[in-house]
């Protein structure tokens, strides 16, 4: 492929996914989507780091059934606003109808809590920190886009009841220091956390804070969000502890929701390039791909001196021979385009000199190495690879970050930028006449004030209604 | 808990999934049944270690739909017979009917065999080794039991696709070995492989062969089976690839399914005893339990010493402290139930003589290790402890194989074995009429010849009919 993602990012996106074979959109339902061997290989790894950020902070994992009995679903209010028009339902067994409809978990607050309810005592028992891995499914009416966005996808979730409010506060920061930890610390995908609007927040949440990356595009596009569900499902599902006073409490909950599928294409999107697809070393199907260069005359040493390579390096290194029947110049393109960080090209001219030629996928570069000093040049090249796709991702988000204080420069801004700063009336419900005024105008979403800032605007107007601006919010076109 | 499995199995199981807080089964749908932290940390390293078996020989992970549109699923006309009987079906999204009806998958061919009519071409393109880890649905009618059978279970399901028959038939083989590595030599369960008879193999195969192991109450239990599809899915489905000399062949098919969920009973029911739960060092959720024995006085001291073991010996076991107010006699019971392999005890006498007491949950025996020996010491006490499960659960179950040459034999020997060898006339469909009367007769269902035997009854009758015994087939009661 020869696409420039920055120019046309929706082709080259389809054409990676296909390529590459990271998903097959040829199965018989619309919207659910087929994930190919060389992107599990990826998420499963996303998943393991993952689970470790998550069980490391003190979650235990559980299993809830997939299935929703309709009056669960429908406990609380918002809630049942939010997912029912996007529900499956599976209504008959073998050849009967059952006797309630059953909803395929549009997510699962409403699976574990009428559970948590019957675990939860005394104050010994909090908080308590469950997560699942799992995956849900939702009707989507938007249009969908492999990993982005289909019906079926595949994600944690992590769902903790506290005994006050504070802790459940410090949770939500927690999850947003795992996203940074995980997604942008060895993802190498950068991203903002927004305190969303009142008029977007999850149904159900008293707020709700999403971390958002751009794709190349500049469009926004949500990873991970965490929410303040504060009391309303402990109320509804009567989830309570008895205090030291021996007073009866409903417990403070958070919800925790990374969607590995959707963070594999930010993955995707951030680090590819005209090549094709380019990997950080731990996200890798394949680490190092070693290519001979055989003439039949030298062929036997020259994959001698493969395997020897592969000795070297095979235990620190997830490492493949490309010894079949193609040329050279098609397994690098194929390589390049599978987004295998290192290859490693060994011809009967290196045997001699005791070396390999090793190039880097992120950067092209190509160097001579002793075969002596591979495996200690090579941890050098891994390390200096994943600094430099996250370095490389950060200064291309540092630079679509930008502000306007009128409708015109907004929609100026917004074609050169992703995320724009605006003077805001307010983000609470009021809010949201306003908000739709942008989207018409501009077609731009207002993703929220910024968490890690407190940022005032003082003698401001509301870009929308020109009224003074209470906030700072942050518009971007999204997906 | 004080109950013998072997007088009561099913008081057993039901007092200790429960106690053990391994699953609720409050759940509102019936046959649903939420897995629990302490069940799913060790399933989950259960996945872990079938998912290394399953890559290592080849397979690679992919992620397909749960849900199977009716077209895909009825076109195999046999695999229909067999599941649509106990399909869930979702028939509608939001408020609207669906145009067709979408099956809850309740195994995975008819979702992938339409794919790898799309993906094979060429002999290149073959073996095709896939595997998914997923969860399945099955309505089933058969009363269900936590772990055991419930309408909805979790598995590994592995789909390939070879040349030849020898091919296929090698990777039957592989499977079993896959089997024995991993749930007999990792998690100390034995079994037997059988080849199922013809009235009793899966919807859709040539031949099933699946492992049975055996319950304390004798009752055969099947863990993973095998089949030989033969070609009767790549025929349903097109699934061809065009061989050396242009020609197309369809290929030839296996699929491999070992449902963790099922075997994780089947870990609880060889290993445990009077008092609980007793784990395999590498499937325990915690390995160690340090509990103090604590006095105001000297607290401080205990719980630093306790700091240090966990420093000593963290780098390489999973620690817990259990410095809860409850009494050491309390937390003894509690994580002796709870299946923890090693208990450590440190009171000030310890600490005053640099040492601490470590009590094996398997033997029960208690010892005092110096503190510099410990982390030496434990590596021993581990490996002796996977041993000695393993090596009893054989010998317990080498004595449940017995013989039969008539009916009423048959019937003695099944109450006091699990596996009773009979002559048989034949595993052929005809035999089906049999095997009936034997169930009649004495309740046990034939499960097959044994795999690894070729013994042929000469001048034997069939134990059912009369007529000349073609084969020895063996007998067991069965969950």
């Amino acid at each position: 492929m020869k696409l420039d993602k920055l120019k046309d990012f929706s082709e080259w996106y389809n054409t990676i996914t296909k390529d590459a074979e990271l998903c097959d959109l040829r199965y018989g339902i619309k919207g659910f989507v087929v994930f190919m061997p060389w992107a599990v290989l990826t998420m499963n790894r996303m998943y393991a780091m993952y689970e470790y950020a998550v069980e490391s902070r003190g979650h235990v994992p559980a299993l809830f059934p997939a299935l929703i009995p309709e009056s669960y679903l429908t406990r609380e209010s918002e809630h049942v606003k939010g997912f029912v028009p996007e529900v499956f339902w599976a209504t008959e067994a073998g050849g009967t109808k059952l006797e309630e409809r059953y909803a395929m978990r549009p997510t699962s607050e409403t699976a574990m809590y009428p559970m948590y309810a019957l675990w939860i005592h005394g104050a010994r028992d909090l908080p308590l920190k469950i997560y699942q891995r799992c995956q849900v499914w939702r009707h989507e009416t938007k249009a969908t886009k492999p990993f982005i966005r289909s019906r079926e996808f595949h994600w944690i979730e992590a769902h903790d009841c506290f005994a006050t409010r504070e802790d459940a506060m410090k949770q939500v920061r927690e999850d947003m220091e795992m996203a940074e930890e995980v997604i942008h610390g060895q993802f190498g995908v950068p991203f903002l956390f927004f305190k969303r609007p009142q008029w977007d927040k999850f149904a159900g949440a008293e707020d709700t804070y999403a971390a958002d990356t751009l794709m190349p595009d500049g469009r926004a596009l949500q990873l991970p969000s965490t929410h303040m569900l504060g009391q309303h499902f402990s109320k509804a599902f009567g989830i309570k502890y008895t205090d030291d006073k021996g007073k009866e409490e409903y417990v403070w909950q958070t919800c925790y929701g990374p969607c590995i599928s959707r963070i594999y294409a930010a993955v995707i999107a951030t680090h590819g390039d005209a090549k094709g697809l380019v990997f950080p070393i731990r996200l890798a199907p394949a680490q190092v791909v070693i290519v001979p260069i055989l003439k039949e005359e030298t062929k036997e040493k020259v994959m001698a001196a493969c395997k020897e390579v592969v000795k070297a390096i095979g235990c620190c290194f997830m490492v493949k021979i490309d010894d079949s029947d193609r040329t050279p110049g098609f397994k690098f393109n194929e390589w390049e385009m599978k987004g295998v960080p290192i290859r490693i090209e060994i011809g009967m001219r290196d045997v001699e000199s005791g070396s390999v030629v090793v190039v880097r996928r992120d950067t092209g570069e190509k160097l001579s190495v002793k075969m002596v000093e591979l495996d200690a040049k090579l941890d050098e090249i891994a390390q200096s690879i994943d600094k430099n796709l996250r370095e490389r991702a950060d200064k291309w988000f540092a630079d679509k970050l930008s502000s306007a204080e009128d409708m015109d420069e907004l929609a100026k801004k917004l074609d050169l930028h992703g995320f724009v700063r605006v003077p805001f009336c307010t983000d609470a419900m009021d809010g949201e006449k306003c908000a739709d005024m942008v989207k018409e105008k501009v077609q731009a979403n207002m993703r929220g004030s910024l968490f890690s800032s407190d940022e005032k605007p003082s003698g401001k107007k509301c870009i929308s209604c020109g009224t003074e601006a209470g906030i700072y919010l942050y518009a971007a076109r999204q997906y």
